[in-house]
């Protein structure tokens, strides 16, 4: 009752009350009421900390100060922020009782107060206060007078716990300064857990000192140093946000054989993948080694000094366990102990690194395989297979967070991601086992994605599911999101993301140093092939192929398409001729480019493979056009008879959809299709 | 005799010879001979590697293919280079003698034949076999048929050993990444050493473990540790690249003194400077403490050790002395050894110096301040205040660089530093003298530079700079260098270097979520106010100053203002019609754009100190307008007497353009208001 009151109040006060600006807050806070009023900023603009934080507020502090004045130009006067600072002066007062762990569960709740020239951010901890500023770096308008605060009351604390983004570092490696760079941009939608896949068939991408084959020969090189991982840890502690690693065993674990191929279920040379798939029987950790047990304590020894975090994640995904079914050692093994399965051999290994971990005070984290009968509660299961394992795990009383359908790198619409609440198949459970769901993370696999590309695959995705993660389940307004995602989007460029500015340069190695314009035109509305498809064709992907394709540069969900998909919405709702002009003007856009793509194609080879797709966006156009017209003249009741269309006609366009809505050159522009494909039947009517 | 012959040669087959497609080469190779005939590339590309090079070379290859690989997306079946490489199917054979050394003076030549289906790379080091990867990468084409590498037979060599970059980690900390794609960005214009100006006032910025103190009190935390030094060298050396330190001292040596007081002339506390100058007495070290040289000992030993380059750079510039002369007891030191003044003091110092340096077999290399009586002739002197400073040394026997007019922090034009040739005022120099002139670095210094806009002030213009030291002193066509120049712009996008694309961020910034057209077609012409004008206009910046102003954003050396500027020059000889449209359709937009931009800042408060820049822009191209109706009328004959200017607007026109070649809110368009008065004195005629 409260809860709804609350959110119809905040539905009245962030779109309507006073006819302000509206507020590009992204994640949603719980509780936010706007009053009349601006607080203008000037030089002499002023921050004072008190009470009892951690000193990396002070650190925030600064960062803020410097974001601000960099946006604003105003020069603030204001330098360093250190312990030793008065009130005096300050606009913007800060007070936090205690300092935060970096630890799941911590209090992460504050309030903002902004009216009559003063601001003031109370929070438990300095987790709370940093994501006040960064609340706040969001409120920034500005108008013919200046920069301003809006005057506001905000109340606000995060539905989940476990906010994370998995970041496959492995199957492209993906460099120090680029996890630096995504930090930020967690930091600045609150999330709060980085999820490092660090080891997988591809490559071992971590420095062991006291196993050094392992990256020495497992990762062609690319690897982090142990002193960058924790340079690493402390950027994203500074930021109020967990690193966990994951070695992903006893599975996806080809890299580690290079340097110990004794640990391996089948003894033969190793080399690390640069294929994806199709390398069974895939290499394998032997189970009924105890050597291994001996070398996995050791490595998890070196490991969790390194990772302070609680979490261990072993990944235990995706076991073929074709090396252990041809091993005949295993097979007795198996036979000895009354072991059924692979899967009962797979769960007794994982109690064995259970108690490893636990000798180094660490709780193990799986994929929602390592929920087998036995395995103790305290470890937490990553759902990536479905919602039921999520709700099994909950409902047995296992800590549980949510990846399926948080799936990032599938390339699926941030729409889709945004409604994908991780309780929406959760109504059975009670609230104590409602309680076992933690929260989800993104998840950035990079077998088709790269330094340069991951950037605009993650983002601004990943701040559609931070929301989803933060704010109440009630806010789910899709287009409200893209408005307030479109914001976050560009400020995300101020803190280093190059989900935009790399597309340019992508654009212009495939235009190869000729004029970008109608390549842009036309990658502005494809999108690259979605889910597996792209990697289900029958060609085979290496680790080493040129990921700097048309559809490496196509970002999904164009919002080109999607905003003329609106249009052509509107339009069948009110034929109205402005919106007719609008929606024939952007078709002819596309109807003229393809001359001029073709033009530029003629020193471009790399871009050649998008002669049919323009072709066959240029084909949808003409027939748009036509569309729009007949429905013009319809509505005017102007249509003769031998106008109308023919049947012959309707079955044409149909099969016209069908062919241009397949994948070429691993892009496709299904948003237009559909499009037009409801003024199709808008005229069929 | 030969080498004009060669000149003309070189002239005559670049240019005209068979209407082939002309080359991008930067810097020109000494010989170039083109031939009839391509070779087409496909996915079987394959290249081997024979002789005795260094490893370097085996990544340097792997680099190499994966490079091509991205740019024309063929798919080539060949992965990682290493030794085991068969020549069978190789279309590229590579050859080298020996493994080069990373040293001053290594033989940097090589030879590249492209024919017949065959390419032939021949050096005596892996550096040569590298700087012919790159000239090959440089050389690749495209036509209707695909990707190819025109024939051609290319000898190639340095005209100078030392061709450097400075960069200035200290006023602006630059962190790692940008190095290393600096780094890149070097290796692709050949030039060889990676100069870090380490230590200065405003910070300590590398880690010492045996005097922590320094970093962790004197950088803010904004430091190289050890280890990404030793990767930056590492980096460095597998692209042939020498990383020279500077410590500068006695001067320039505020930031340390915060962890170690005790060196410095006054005794005081010290904290790093926040301004740039103004803080006299300037902090000094106090060369009579004979603690210091035991200090400086142990410090050197310890860089000495991480360092390995034959020279280190030990500043020696801009001491002022006033810490010294408020020092009674240096005071009293100088009169007991007779030193009559400051730089006798620091004479001595230096001696003292070069024993340290010695003992780790390392040689000194300091500004040219410290070209002194008595100083030792194997010292490198580094000259920064002219070339007269340049040729004495050299006279004396004194090796030494330039890099006086490379001053690229400066934002002159590329023409500016393309053609200050080293060796232009050294006429009198013998053969032997000459040969003490080893080359000069462009030197990067960020007072007024972040690692956000420091690549738009290196790039392109460092590769101007490139080609003079590396390229016959005979290449000097500015225009044929702005094409090539346009080219290693666009090829620099795709080693990640932000030049370009971090200009689009930041005109987003300013344009504060709106529209960025208007704020772009006003920069795109106007330029940073340039030379030391902007910080001496009485405001005082500090190290904390948002640096995300319009100035900062415009690059220095507008391509449009120049490309306008030649088009008028066009007009002013032949004043042809279509000459005058275009040049009035390019006034036209930019008074077009001031109402536009007016709409922008609406919203967009940080760009409103533009408007009386884009007035007098407005103003000027109305004034630019009439001038090409005036001439068109006037070439016609059909201009009457009472139409033809007067005097009272000509001294108008003049008090204008005085006015607005002044710089407002830190920016100018002085080309585009000395091309209007080409117009004007054609008019006068």
């Amino acid at each position: 009752m409260t809860r709804l009151f609350g959110l119809l109040l905040l539905l009245i006060l962030t779109n309507v009350a006073y006819s302000q600006a509206p507020l590009n807050l992204m994640p949603m806070p719980q509780k936010l009421e706007r009053k009349e009023g601006k607080l203008y900023l000037d030089s002499n603009f002023r921050l004072s900390i008190n009470g009892n934080p951690d000193v990396r507020l002070y650190k925030a502090a600064t960062r803020f100060l410097r974001r601000l004045d960099e946006q604003t130009i105003l020069w603030f006067k204001q330098d360093q922020i250190t312990s030793n600072l008065t009130d005096e002066g300050a606009i913007l007062r800060i007070e936090v009782s205690r300092p935060a762990k970096i630890v799941l569960k911590e209090d992460e709740s504050y309030s903002l107060s902004i009216n009559a020239g003063k601001i003031t951010v109370k929070a438990a901890t300095d987790l709370g206060a940093m994501y006040a500023l960064e609340t706040l770096l969001q409120l920034l308008q500005a108008d013919q007078k200046g920069f301003y605060f809006p005057h506001i009351e905000i109340t606000d604390s995060p539905r989940f716990p476990w906010r994370g983004l998995m970041i496959d570092v492995v199957r492209h490696f993906i460099p120090y300064e680029v996890i630096i760079r995504n930090i930020d941009a967690m930091a600045t939608v609150k999330m709060n857990v980085l999820h490092l896949h660090l080891t997988d068939d591809q490559g071992f991408r971590i420095e062991s000192k006291k196993f050094p084959k392992l990256h020495e020969k497992g990762s062609n090189g690319k690897y982090f140093t142990q002193e960058q991982i924790k340079d690493i840890i402390n950027y994203a502690s500074d930021r109020g946000i967990r690193v966990v690693p994951e070695f992903d065993m006893p599975g996806h674990a080809s890299s580690w054989f290079p340097g110990y191929p004794e640990y391996a279920s089948a003894q033969r040379i190793y080399e690390i993948e640069t294929k994806y798939s199709h390398f069974e029987p895939a290499p394998t950790m032997d189970p009924t080694n105890e050597q291994l047990y001996i070398f996995l304590d050791q490595f998890f020894e070196e490991m969790t000094a390194l990772f302070p975090d609680e979490y261990i994640h072993i990944g235990g995904d995706e076991n073929s366990g074709k090396q252990w079914d041809a091993n005949p050692k295993i097979q007795e093994y198996k036979q000895r102990h009354n072991l059924k399965s692979n899967m009962e051999l797979q769960t007794q290994f994982n109690h064995r690194l259970q108690d490893i971990l636990s000798r180094y005070k660490r709780k193990m984290m799986g994929w929602d395989e390592i929920l087998e009968p036995g395995i103790s509660k305290d470890i937490m299961i990553h759902s990536w297979r479905g919602k039921k394992s999520l709700n099994e795990a909950a409902k047995k009383g296992y800590p549980v967070i949510l990846s399926h359908g948080f799936y990032i790198d599938l390339l699926y619409s941030a729409q889709d991601y945004y409604l994908n609440d991780p309780l929406s198949e959760s109504k059975d459970l009670t609230e104590s086992e409602l309680s076992n769901i933690y929260g989800g993370e993104a998840a950035m696999w990079t077998e088709l994605a790269t330094a340069e590309t991951i950037d605009s695959r993650i983002w601004p995705f990943a701040a559609a599911i931070a929301e989803r993660l933060w704010s109440s389940k009630e806010i789910r307004d899709v287009k409200d999101m893209y408005r307030r995602l479109d914001k976050v989007n560009n400020r995300l460029e101020f803190l280093g993301i190059a989900h935009k500015k790399n597309y340019e340069v992508m654009l212009k190695r495939l235009a190869n140093g000729t004029d970008i314009a109608a390549i842009r035109t036309l990658l502005d509305v494809v999108e690259p092939m979605k889910g597996l498809s792209r990697r289900k064709q029958g060609i085979t992907y290496y680790t080493y192929t040129p990921l700097t394709m048309a559809a490496d540069a196509a970002r999904p969900d164009s919002k080109v398409a999607r905003e003329f998909s609106y249009l052509i919405d509107e339009f069948t709702i009110t034929p109205a001729p402005h919106l007719a002009d609008s929606i024939k003007r952007q078709y002819q856009i596309w109807i003229d480019n393809h001359e001029k793509l073709k033009n530029t194609m003629r020193f471009a080879p790399a871009i050649r493979e998008l002669e049919p797709v323009s072709e066959n966006l240029k084909r949808l156009s003409e027939i748009g056009i036509g569309l729009v017209n007949y429905l013009q003249k319809k509505s005017k009741g102007k249509l003769k008879e031998r106008e109308k269309i023919s049947e012959a006609q309707l079955k044409e366009f149909g099969t016209f959809f069908k062919v241009a809505g397949k994948p070429w050159a691993n892009v496709e522009f299904v948003v237009l299709i559909k499009a037009t494909e409801r003024l199709l039947n808008e005229a069929k009517k």
